[in-house]
């Protein structure tokens, strides 16, 4: 007999050779219908495997990455069985999972897989999973192996073999399907319920171009076809709702070639969403009695010397300029130029907290590759601020940027988050880190404390801090769940002595602040971004680029409509009108593309009755209304923040 | 008998070898004296010098800059005559007039001039004065000219006669005092009434720092007492109004070594009013049909190959960052950032006129020596927009534009301000100017005649316009009368042909629009220097840092004071309490100081009966006021801009 321990600490003891998946089945048959892969004493395993010594256990299910990713590695080989099954002679490279999904590299000889393929082989995978075959698990020699490969003629799997060692080398089969693998595997291909083969590309045999052209075919699996249905419609509407395809369509931004990549210019509507973003993080300042400043995008070597940008941060910086002798810099981050401004005058512990806001243009440098959209730029406009504290503040002071950060997530309906706590690696102080060993303990603690003090969920990960201090990383997620990186929220105790910042003690002595560097509302950048998605593009009323859109349904009642236009316009909303001679139905699609959330329809019947007839976007006519009246609910839905109707 | 032709035209007949002075004398005696010089031919003489061939004259007057010259150069001659007194044996250099005033260089031998020397000297020159001796020219050979000063033993002078031709020297005598000199003079001393030595400093001989030093003695006069006790007392006001020293006083803006030079920091009060005119200039433009964007600060070399500001401006940017092998510069303007998100759609002539604003901050290389405060500086915020339009668009535009600039006039204060037409120089085409000779001469007459057809006053002043066209130059005048470069209203018709912009006029043909670059605001750093110097600190309430400052006369009434101070809050008011430990007298004098414009006063009667004592910066107490009364008409005062008190 052998101890199983669960998770949740208790014991069972079984017969030597058991399977993971028998013991679900022991405990409930529903169970082990969900059963994937098993984690056995943290390796994970298939769940059919016999375990021959005490161990602990943990059910792996399609809710954990593992499980998914053992079901995609699975659907990988389901799918080279149907390829097989339709072209014989066809060689395999390898087929792993991905982060949502898998692909198989195949060459396919002469044949060309089209998109009418993909659908028959779904149908012949369907058939195959159907036959709820089992995988099988083979241990092999390194001769039997290359023997069975050479038989085949595959000497894709031949080449893999050579890097391996006889006594490591195993085989999965299922149904006519054999392939080198080193598994795990699911425990049979009834799993399998939704699948969808995505797309078909070239990809060189081990990326190196010089080889030859593999077929890449992609594909994305899951255990319902309800489940499948969900992945499809997400990944239509994230489609849709990219904020690049989006950013073109309603003027958002544009790149230009002449500018130079990662730099956005923004466009007239995006400018207006810019201004409100920062009207909105001004009113929140300063009521929360932060003060603003002003600072150039550049500065000496010497500077980012003392801010330790340069030894730490180099490689994300731009290069340097050379004026009379002397390296200038763009600025990667604003904090040592506000240190500055905190240098320039004399503190007291009275005038502490001192908080300094600016919405700060930073330069970053990166790889060309890795730019993408709004999302990785070169240029980034940061709801910047850094608060100087005495260490007495700094709980209360970091506990109000946590509630100034839920504050804006409430107002942008951001439902679901992730806090994560930054730590440092003390392997790497000297050199990714500062060389302060008990002031990281100290700080990392006084951060914990707080987030745990004030309820505020959070998962701590390792080496991933400032070079100055820990940090809170946000993770908000969109309306369809697409998870996006926000912003950050830190603690420095490093950049104050560097620039040796100082303020006078109640015991009259020179004390040394600490800092905190936070920006809720990350660059205008990322949060545009993300907002493009989020709302697709339908933005609410106060962040609407253009309100109300008049569509007169003729030129004869322009000058009523431009009277109505006037009214808008005095009431300071943002009010454009369609003078095109279109029909009334083009001009209303048109708006409608264009997400203006107001219409007003100006014909015969609104001129004589002096009226406007209303149309609210994705959702038709709200009838007749009176202008005035229907300004004052505009005003109303613009200062709440609220959708109105 | 000779022919005399008057500015008016007006011609007359007088004796062969008559002079200005007696023609003036003719005329009236009041005249006379105020004659300081003549301009015979266009050519400045001495009144009195003799006329012997027709010629067109003009009597100089005070008023007239040339006469100020020479009063001032004569006024030079007199010291030299004091100082010779005073001192004998010393030897004179140059002694030439200044734009307010003059100097002379002077080897003291072994005496050392003192600020108590100085006073001695303004009451030997004023006795000097009153003897009204003449300045007497005479012509003189080189020979006798050189031994004259060799008897004398004056090396210096004998210097200046080496580089000079027989037949082209003239000595001038005032009383005791004679002197190599071409003239002009003023007829005599007696017109020197208000004499001020201002300063005394070393100076090498010929500004070469191997050459002796000499004693440079500045001073300043005037016709009048009355005009330089005028005179001294603006200097003082300036002095107490240097932008340098009211930003560093008001906390308005600081420097750092480590950010580098030219590079403002702006200070949370500075901050403020940054935003105040950002709001302003916001507002202004919206009304006027304007759209905001928002560019990145650097840009790919090619952008400015295309706009040819690298060619023509070079010399004024920022040196090149290499980043992926291509060359990226600081933009030193906004304008081709703006041209390509003209560039990034299609437009209509009904899209027209497109007015593009953006505050936009520009980098420009300034030689460190003319880095000046505020005033000059190598960050530029730039209160920039460029309007594309149609030629028939192009006068409205233009004209729109000037009013722009008046109305920023009435609400500063502007009382006097010169507009001047700044036009290109024909021989520099393809230099400084881009070689499109018809385009000069059209645009031009275009903006001379818009100017003109608006009745806006403007000099026109030849090799001044930007390489890409011509451009109106404002120059302001603060309170005292100190003058201001603000901001210029360019017209451009070459980018929009390099950047291939382009509309479909009525026609359906493509056409490139004209743009108007313009700034009224100028940068905030010159604007903001400006209005440091033109308020001397003493910003009207809209503009003010911090608008009301609470006084508590003790410890006791700080609760009162706090509810007091949260009303001003939640009714947008800028306001600070002042909780020191320090006597009521102390907290005035302080606020004073720092000029805030009002200060509430709070001590047991306030309390009391429950209101608020008022004070007014600059103007005392204004009694005992409601405080929501009070807070109304604070609200009135930002809102019209002007003192409500």
């Amino acid at each position: 007999m052998i101890n199983i321990t669960f998770p949740d600490g208790a014991e069972r003891q079984y017969e030597k050779g058991i399977s993971a998946l028998n013991i679900a089945e022991q405990i409930s048959q529903g169970l082990a219908r969900k059963v994937l892969a098993a984690d056995i004493n943290g390796e994970v395993c298939d769940a059919t495997r016999g375990i021959n010594n005490d161990a602990k256990i943990k059910f792996l299910t399609w809710d954990d990455d593992n499980a998914k990713s053992t079901f995609w590695h699975s659907s990988a080989h389901l799918m080279a069985e149907a390829v097989e099954g339709m072209f014989p002679g066809v060689k395999f490279w390898v087929g792993p999972p991905l982060e949502k999904g898998f692909y198989y590299d195949i060459d396919m000889g002469d044949n060309v897989i089209g998109e009418e393929d993909l659908r028959k082989l779904e149908v012949k995978m369907a058939e195959l999973a159907k036959q709820n075959n089992t995988y099988q698990r083979k241990e092999i020699s390194k001769p039997d192996a290359i023997k069975y490969f050479e038989e085949k003629g595959d000497e894709y799997k031949l080449d893999l073999l050579s890097g391996l060692h006889d006594g490591e080398i195993t085989f999965y089969t299922q149904g006519n399907f054999t392939d080198l693998c080193r598994g795990p595997h699911i425990p049979s291909t009834g799993f399998i319920k939704g699948i969808k083969l995505t797309n078909v590309s070239g990809a060189y045999w081990k990326g190196d171009e010089k080889n030859k052209m593999l077929t890449r075919i992609y594909g994305v699996t899951f255990p319902t076809q309800k489940e499948l249905d969900k992945y499809l419609f997400l990944l239509e509407e994230a489609k849709k709702r990219d904020h690049r395809k989006l950013g073109k369509e309603l003027g958002i931004y544009t790149m230009d070639d002449d500018i130079g990549q990662g730099l956005i210019l923004w466009m007239p509507k995006g400018t207006v969403i810019i201004e409100e973003l920062e009207k909105l993080a001004k009113e929140t300042e300063l009521a929360a009695g932060y003060k603003r400043v002003v600072t150039p995008h550049i500065a000496k070597e010497s500077l980012y010397l003392t801010s330790g940008h340069l030894p730490y941060y180099k490689d994300s910086m731009y290069p340097p300029m050379e004026l009379d002798g002397v390296n200038y810099y763009l600025k990667a981050m604003n904090c040592p130029h506000h240190h500055k401004i905190f240098a320039a005058e004399q503190h007291s512990y009275k005038d502490l907290p001192l908080r300094l806001a600016e919405y700060g243009t930073c330069y970053r440098y990166e790889q060309s590759g890795e730019l993408f959209g709004l999302m990785r730029v070169r240029c980034l406009h940061m709801n910047d601020a850094h608060i100087y504290c005495t260490r007495e503040q700094f709980a209360q002071e970091f506990r109000a940027v946590n509630d100034m950060y839920q504050k804006y997530f409430k107002i942008f309906g951001i439902e679901k988050y992730v806090m994560r706590l930054s730590l440092h690696d003390p392997k790497k102080l000297g050199q990714k880190y500062v060389d302060e060993p008990e002031l990281w303990i100290e700080t990392e603690e006084m951060v914990r404390k707080v987030m745990t003090e004030a309820n505020i969920p959070f998962v701590e990960v390792h080496d991933e801090a400032a070079f100055y201090g820990p940090k809170i990383d946000v993770q908000i997620y969109s309306t369809i769940g697409k998870e996006f990186t926000l912003a950050t929220n830190q603690v420095d105790f490093a950049q104050g002595r560097s620039f040796k910042l100082e303020f006078t003690n109640q015991n009259n002595e020179a004390e040394t602040p600490l800092i905190i560097h936070r920006a809720p509302l990350g660059t205008h950048e990322r949060f545009i971004g993300f907002l493009l998605e989020h709302y697709a593009g339908k933005f609410p009323l106060w962040l609407a680029p253009v309100q109300v859109k008049i569509l007169p349904i003729s030129d004869k009642f322009t000058g009523y409509a431009k009277n109505v236009l006037n009214k808008f316009k005095i009431a300071d909303i943002r009010v454009e009108i369609d003078e095109r001679s279109e029909k009334i139905g083009k001009k209303i699609r048109d708006t409608e593309l264009m997400k203006v959330p107001y219409m007003i329809v100006i014909g015969e019947k609104e001129v004589n009755e002096e009226k406007i007839s209303v149309r609210r976007q994705g959702k038709g006519d709200m009838g007749s209304k009176n202008l005035d009246e229907f300004i004052e609910i505009l005003k109303e839905e613009v200062k709440s923040k609220k959708e109105a109707v």
